[in-house]
């Protein structure tokens, strides 16, 4: 217990990073070949507690420790900014299911593609909190992440206005939730590059 | 003001669960005896001002100390968590008056159980901080409090589920919103558990 | 990077305030005189944009400062909170031309009103951390912005239980979001308001 534990920390975050990417690209999966969709929900559920039990451990990890590599806070903050990123996933696949929703468009698929990309950013960027000498690429990925949030909100936008042309009620509470969870899960990408990017100016 | 307060917080604390406990029982009351709404919507407004003055109170004893028997961020988090079950015990409530909803139905009933059956577990948790001699009995509290949110989770997908077999758009917004504003409340407590458990975990 | 930045804080947080304080004009202004929507949506987006700067130049200084005039948390609270006023302004606006809202009614512009009164009181209440020697005029300020968002609170449910008389779904899902949104804005004010609060009873 009064030993530092970082190289646990650094290896459980990027264990999250995979299970966070894994989990991306299943959503894409489903999206771009929209069938059998319980049973991909129920595939999407796995990464969901995978990432959950990961999570508890960094938090079980940081109460444990009275050193760690990075400010306790900032642990705290990255950690929960990741798994908010797998649960607005997680919660986007089961509303599929649970709205019985039969089609995908395609602002939900360009949506998914941008998560996508930001997951495989974010996995990148992880791996430069070992050693902050390189910060240069760590931010260079966050301005990469922020760009694809800022395509994300144009895409809403877009998808929300052509929604509201039609007069379906029902398929506008339905997808509107959709592009909106989508949505946020790209915001919770930004988030964790805000904490990367801060805690690249904090070390350099 | 330099003197230790730490039995003011722990009273306070406790106090609150009170409140939150009689909150999330006039809430299964007013559901399981659907009558009268406007008027057991005024009395749960009451809690929400009890509960409120509390949370007042612990901030201000926060700012006032300099001495506190847990981390300050501690205190904040969990007061804030405290907090937010109560807000959305409230919001629900008020949900079924302003939405002018008719009929409870058994998913509405079976989420305000789990929230109550929460609520009583924080309330006996809650006891636990002022001495961790015996952290067990917080942490299988707080399992409980998992797996009843685990169950919330359920009984969400499963209402949800049923609710777009309808074709009442109205009633689709409607519940949709009562069912997803407890299942939230249900978050919250979750979160208290969490505070809980990391609280029991770095004094043990 | 190691002499106090206490003045560069004060400067930023001000020129938040004043950028904040046109943005809820700006909405007031295009609820009043509703014509001409997409434009004045993409006005506000260049306030937001403002807004994210000076948030970032404000996370930015502090990753640099080794001492900060108030405590880096609280520097952190109130950059977020602030920042979350302006975005859910933003939100609103993009909202009405987007959801092809095409009338305003009373409760929006009354919302707005509170908005714009909210910001106005946080404007001046800003001014007062420079000095603390007169907490008496920040807590009458942040006791004028609750009381705001308590008259936001009761609005809000009016304008809920008239929508919900009509029959129009589709009316509902977009006047709902409406309101909502900008009853989460004046939470965000009665947010900042709590964290000049808490400054002022920590500096008194």
């Amino acid at each position: 217990m009064l030993v530092p534990n970082d190289d646990k920390f650094f290896e459980l975050f990027e264990k999250q990073t995979v299970v966070l990417k894994k989990a991306s690209s299943h959503l894409l999966n489903t999206f771009q070949t929209y069938e059998d969709v319980k049973n991909k929900c129920h595939k999407m559920k796995n990464y969901e507690h995978q990432g959950d039990e990961i999570t508890h451990d960094i938090y079980q990890l940081l109460n444990k420790s009275f050193v760690t590599p990075i400010e306790p806070e900032d642990i705290s903050r990255l950690a929960k900014a990741l798994d908010d990123i797998l649960d607005h996933i997680d919660d986007t696949s089961s509303k599929m299911y649970f709205y019985g929703i039969t089609e995908v468009d395609n602002y939900m698929i360009e949506l998914a593609k941008l998560i996508d990309g930001q997951t495989a950013e974010i996995e990148e960027a992880i791996k430069g909190i070992r050693n902050f000498k390189k910060p240069s690429t760590i931010e260079e990925r966050c301005i990469e992440i922020n760009r694809l949030e800022n395509l994300a909100d144009e895409i809403l936008g877009n998808a929300i206005r052509e929604l509201f042309l039609s007069n379906d009620a029902i398929k506008i509470i339905k997808n509107k939730d959709i592009y909106e969870t989508l949505e946020i899960a790209t915001d919770k990408c930004e988030e964790v590059a805000n904490v990367l990017y801060d805690l690249s100016i904090k070390h350099s």
